[in-house]
């Protein structure tokens, strides 16, 4: 399978994230890709796109917020990472905001997605290592896997937060929107709600969103995820969220990912993109589910088996040592 | 001048609060309220009127959540004070969750503003400090001013803020509405906008706000406060902002809070409620107005020359050593 990936994705370096009352260290780190990298081996590095394919699906004030954040930050006398402190719950609008901590708010969810030095860098680099993988399916590979990193499935059309900055998923199914695909599927298996990504096509009946993930009730984002949220206007039913309780193993997420992919093939799609989480492992050290490194390749062969075009995008996955296996596990379970 | 305070408003004393990218000691510490006793000498203890004032302003579930977030917090084994790192921004609903994380979130909208042991007894006795004073203004008195701590005017109907967690302005405000007054104004005069009391009343046409504050544009909350915010539905016109730049010296407040005084009056209210902060004053270590010690008698003057029957609660003021001279200062332009 073509492997797509750019050294730039590995210039996002927050040195912490506010979680549980207090700093930790960041849990997203860059060393997850070389540990995927030491397995898969030497990846193919995608063209650059430029920033079109982001701005047909982000906020055009947000990507400029986001090339522009650290610089202001500096500017505003402050140390460390940038994140906000405040947030807009009573509804986003436009707002000049002469403030850094306001903008941050503004254009974010949470205090554990810090902006450094590089992570437009990095989350740009990995928008277009999500694109070459597309364009390789949309030119005629069966599967091809895009080492995303940052991931990108909580970002929204104007917001960060969850690690995410950009989202990768929802650039590329937008990319093969716009070149002929008329249906595109995205189905997300990462532990964590996909909550940007439902959001971004939440009225859209041009791409079905699928997910399978630990319930909000208990767990990140929260607010996202709920079996009741299923679209709205024309994107009614085509979002599908299937929560999962903690401890869940293979036989209950197999299930689930059966019924989301009944879902799918009914909403017959040109494509499918996979968002691929492997802190689904029983050995993450973040989330709590039971899947185990052999359980990835079923997981993977009951998805190929459906015979859709498919480009699979890197999410999440926090035991750094265990990536590697986990991802080469799921990976062996497309054919070639 | 009567004077109502409760001792418990003490029991609130959170650690830390996150700002500006860190965390930094918590600005609204309990020694203001021992600066302004310093001064003014012994309060009044308000009666005790039970929940029941404070449920007709805030939403249930969201008292039960304070009433037991901390205890929640320490069975989940964390250290320190309780606070979010996710926010609901797409919208608050019903949810049931089952992590206190989650129900943080969902009932604030910053990182700044931790529930420690105490909070929720401190904020219960603020609300019956703020219902003593409106109670005593009911019953004839000119004016009465309510040592409230914390403060309450970022505080929702169903959301903490800002150092905020009962609104106990909305709590007197909904007070003298439940005890015969139709119409009722707030004037608030705080250096930063009273959100939660804007959002409280924001439909409503029986209660009038009006805010001088910092621009959002610059200063916390950002999201709210702006010019073009004037109230919807039943509530339009009946919500004034005026945002003031960081500067600001007496004339102009003075000038802005005369067409806040004569848009009150046009609504002509059978009580006036004041949200007084003197983080107006040039001192303040995190407010950027230029108000002077001997302004605040002038400010007082000019809104009891209205002769509205008037309780003064305290809101803001972090420069703990001049609290005391700025209150008496304020509290000496009301006759008595």
């Amino acid at each position: 399978m073509r492997i797509f990936h750019h050294p730039d994705q590995a210039l996002h370096r927050p040195e912490r994230e506010l979680h549980n009352g207090g700093f930790v260290a960041y849990a997203e780190d860059a060393r997850r890709i070389e540990s995927i990298l030491a397995v898969l081996g030497e990846p193919e590095m995608p063209d650059d796109r430029g920033e079109g394919p982001i701005r047909a699906v982000h906020d055009g004030d947000y990507v400029d917020f986001l090339k522009s954040a650290y610089a202001r930050w500096k500017a505003a006398g402050r140390d460390g990472d940038a994140f906000g402190y405040a947030w807009p719950v009573v509804g986003r609008r436009p707002l000049t905001l002469n403030r850094i901590d306001g903008d941050l708010g503004r254009y974010s969810f949470d205090a554990a997605s810090p902006i450094s030095q590089g992570t437009w860098e990095a989350a740009y680099a990995t928008a277009q290592t999500a694109i070459g993988a597309c364009d390789a399916v949309l030119r005629g590979e069966g599967a091809a896997f895009a080492l995303c990193r940052p991931p990108g499935h909580h970002a929204g059309h104007d917001y960060l937060g969850g690690y995410c900055y950009l989202n990768a998923a929802a650039i590329a199914a937008q990319h093969a929107r716009d070149n002929g695909v008329a249906r595109v599927a995205i189905l997300d298996i990462d532990y964590h709600h996909g909550n940007g990504t439902q959001d971004i096509f939440y009225t859209r009946g041009d791409v079905f969103y699928a997910s399978l993930h630990a319930d909000p009730a208990t767990d990140f984002p929260f607010y996202w995820g709920h079996a009741d949220e299923t679209g709205e206007g024309a994107g009614q039913g085509a979002t599908l969220n299937l929560p999962l309780a903690r401890g869940t193993t293979l036989a209950a997420f197999r299930s689930a990912q059966a019924k989301a992919l009944d879902a799918i093939a009914a909403f017959d799609p040109g494509m499918l993109i996979v968002s691929l989480g492997v802190d689904t492992w029983d050995g993450d050290p973040i989330s709590q589910f039971a899947i185990r490194t052999q359980d990835y390749r079923a997981l993977a062969a009951d998805i190929a088996a459906r015979g859709w075009p498919t480009a699979i995008l890197m999410e999440g996955g926090y035991a750094i040592e265990a990536l590697g296996a986990n991802v080469e596990s799921f990976l062996s379970g497309f054919p070639g």
